[in-house]
């Protein structure tokens, strides 16, 4: 007789107890798999997460559902090791994704994933799911990193992000910036997408340059909306990566002035909608019981774009830094009749995706995908996280570091020139703003602290830098 | 034939449609009212709100089911005011309580809401209602001005704040304020509640001097649904006034450590619990159909207290500020089968609940009570808020007022010398936090707030200093 984990049993029971009360004629099968991933969206930019003009029903409606996570983290506080994070299940350092020298990648790069890197997409795609990939990639757009290279049987989208190939000189706005051309004296100027060259893309071919990005959500979602119904009646996963609300700024016709909240409002009450057309769309098929959606953003909200940019919510900072709005996410899990409706306060990040859908897949992890950790019980069982750290790089350099309910920030000078010096201990559960530096009353902590530092960085292995390859 | 407005047959509707779906014999039976109003409590600290450690699924789930107010205003920043507002629909200014030397009233204070005021209790008790009072009062602790002489028929609780009557010298605390004898050098230390010599009191007699203060909520919460019992069968008016989360933090020993955020979280988290036995209790008792639920909060969160305080989330400032943090609260109204389940964006007020009150128990509003706004339409019919304004005053000097979106910002030196000085403008909706000063660009905007800031004072009379009077 073999002996299972408990875990086995307890899935087993969750597919059993789903094919016992649906059509499911297929014994365990496992779950479709949707991630809904928005791009620089702030912890608090939902109304469930406390936002008190911009209007996310469908949101909220599955945050109530399922569960809504309040201690969840991207891998990295900017857009390309935050996805290279989600897509392996490993720190971006390990892979080459974050950068000594560059925050992201750019279109005269010419690095990208590499093909020796396992995606939570050529995982599923060998166990037989559909796989598609819609919207922004962001993890090289050279034909040998692309999308199809990794898994996805298809992409429609994006390369990068979408304020890259700017084609018209910068200039100098309201924000003091030199990105905000859409800022350019008069007050919340309309931007036009011809100023920007971005390529949108499907499989490995270019169909249009400049497309017009007022319709990218619209055109996201019913690639999405298709490739659902396509495959209601088979396994797939399907990764949709919104371009917004990432600056410059766009929404469709229908939700021009929609929100009280600006143009950033507008952003949002579309992609709100675009997650009630998914929504609708698995429960018009009837497959919702058997579809896990997650949603949740690559970092936190881009405050130097003022008014255009989120909200991280009562969290300090914001994306490219590693205070906890920088990093840590609106996130829910909606999967109904399967995930236990609960606000979970426990630890979890998009490096977690990858073991999790594993796990709820029966898909064995393979080893080196070693930052990754299962929350199936947690989903499932409602049981506490299994995850009690997180660690926060920016570029290649931890800045911080949290374990448990304390998060420690490290001299980032000082770590560069290899030493780690603590400069504070938050205890982030009570102080989730960072405001109470309590450093001095916890030299056990700051103990843990330091040699966590040394522990993770002991297993880091050089490789070769993707964001500084350059033609 | 008489022309009745068309709120008039909307309301009908409303108790026809109620009448004909429960065991309701009354006819046209006016809604019973229930007020939790809790004490320093943020914008913030509730999960459906944004927090990210405090539990409130009670909370959570009436927001969910009822309305969820997002735009809503105390009266005043701190206590007196505030509830004085709530009570009695005026702007504190117009009936002496607020004042040009005290925040609040005092142990030493003889000044008390005068009994020319008109409160909702009154109103409900001339209407045939029950009424009782729980929990802390603050609007004159001498005889004649005590809950039973504004309308109650019963009251238990503390005249004043649970941080009054101290009998001990103070010590500079880890905080750096005077009032923090509950950390007296040992972190997080836990408050003793012999410290503090403020009366319990039922009717107009002393119980007992320091009560254990870690018992108010639960004794609060079991004469609330003793109340609720008792008048199950008759309408009835129940004015909970949590003298918790003020300082110093005290919950029963059910709650402590229940929640990550600290005994500040606990403390909620024992408010949220009080609110679900509240619930419970009217569906228990199958009248939730014929009640309306109010849960909202005095002023912002105490921030000094660090930890010990709560969080705006991401509104600015909080308590004894007219920063949104200081006088935006949590605001839920539930009443199941009537109110219209919607996040409501619109402004109200604590202003607001004596017009909206007496439109649901069809009382005709004294005239004397020209700040009450009635908020029906909106909670039975999902209209937009009909309030455009609020006004926020500090002392007696007018900081702020808002048309709308926007939020001006008056300098108070200047006020006090009969100046008007415009210093800010925000458009809150679009920024919440009050980041971004975009006073030159709305000249117009200039124009109106100065015309109204005039307006509305020449409509106040002067009175006589409740808060001055002193023994």
């Amino acid at each position: 007789m073999i002996f299972l984990p408990p875990k086995f049993y307890a899935v087993a029971a969750v597919f059993l107890f789903i094919c016992s009360h649906t059509t499911c004629n297929l014994g365990a099968r496992t779950p479709n798999v949707v991630i809904i991933f928005a791009d620089d969206m702030g912890y608090g930019d939902m109304s469930s997460n406390g936002h008190p003009t911009i209007r996310t029903p469908h949101l909220d409606r599955i945050a109530y559902e399922g569960q809504k996570w309040s201690n969840f983290y991207s891998a990295a506080s900017v857009c390309t090791p935050s996805r290279a994070g989600l897509l392996t299940g490993r720190y971006p350092i390990r892979n080459g994704m974050c950068s000594a020298v560059h925050q992201v990648l750019f279109p005269e790069s010419t690095g990208g994933l590499p093909n020796s890197e396992i995606t939570i997409a050529d995982l599923l795609s060998s166990a037989g799911y559909s796989t598609a990939m819609v919207g922004k990639w962001h993890l090289g757009h050279l034909p040998e990193f692309l999308p199809t290279k990794h898994g996805f049987d298809e992409w429609f989208g994006i390369p990068y992000s979408n304020d890259m190939d700017l084609d018209r000189p910068t200039v100098t706005t309201l924000n003091g910036g030199k990105l905000g051309l859409w800022h350019t004296g008069k007050h919340w100027d309309e931007p036009m997408s011809e100023y920007w060259r971005v390529p949108l893309m499907q499989g490995d071919q270019i169909i249009k340059r400049s497309p017009d990005q007022s319709l990218l959500t619209k055109m996201y979602t019913k690639r999405s909306v298709d490739f659902i119904t396509n495959n209601a009646d088979k396994p797939f996963f399907l990764y949709l990566a919104h371009s917004m609300p990432h600056v410059p700024l766009f929404r469709s016709e229908n939700f021009v002035g929609t929100s009280t909240a600006g143009i950033y409002g507008d952003v949002i009450e579309e992609i709100d909608w675009s997650v009630g057309q998914i929504i609708q769309t698995l429960e018009s098929l009837e497959i919702s019981e058997h579809t896990l959606v997650v949603f949740t953003s690559d970092n936190g909200p881009w405050l130097q774009f003022r008014t255009q940019g989120g909200s991280a919510g009562l969290l300090r900072g914001g994306k490219g830094t590693t205070w906890e709005g920088g990093m840590r996410e609106p996130a829910i899990f909606w999967w109904p009749q399967s995930i236990e409706p609960k606000i979970v306060h426990g630890i979890g990040s998009t490096l977690d995706l990858m073991a999790t859908i594993c796990s709820l897949a029966n898909i064995d992890l393979p080893a080196k995908i070693e930052d990754s950790v299962d929350l199936s019980n947690t989903l499932l069982l409602g049981q506490d996280s299994p995850r009690n750290e997180m660690i926060y790089y920016r570029h290649q350099t931890i800045e911080a570091i949290r374990l448990g309910a304390y998060k420690g920030h490290f001299d980032r000078e000082a770590s560069d020139r290899g030493e780690i010096k603590l400069k504070a201990i938050y205890n982030i559960d009570m102080d989730p703003a960072e405001a109470f530096n309590l450093w001095e009353r916890y030299p056990d902590i700051a103990v843990a602290l330091r040699s966590r530092y040394l522990e993770h960085r002991r297993s880091i292995i050089p490789v070769v830098d993707q964001l500084a390859r350059r033609k």
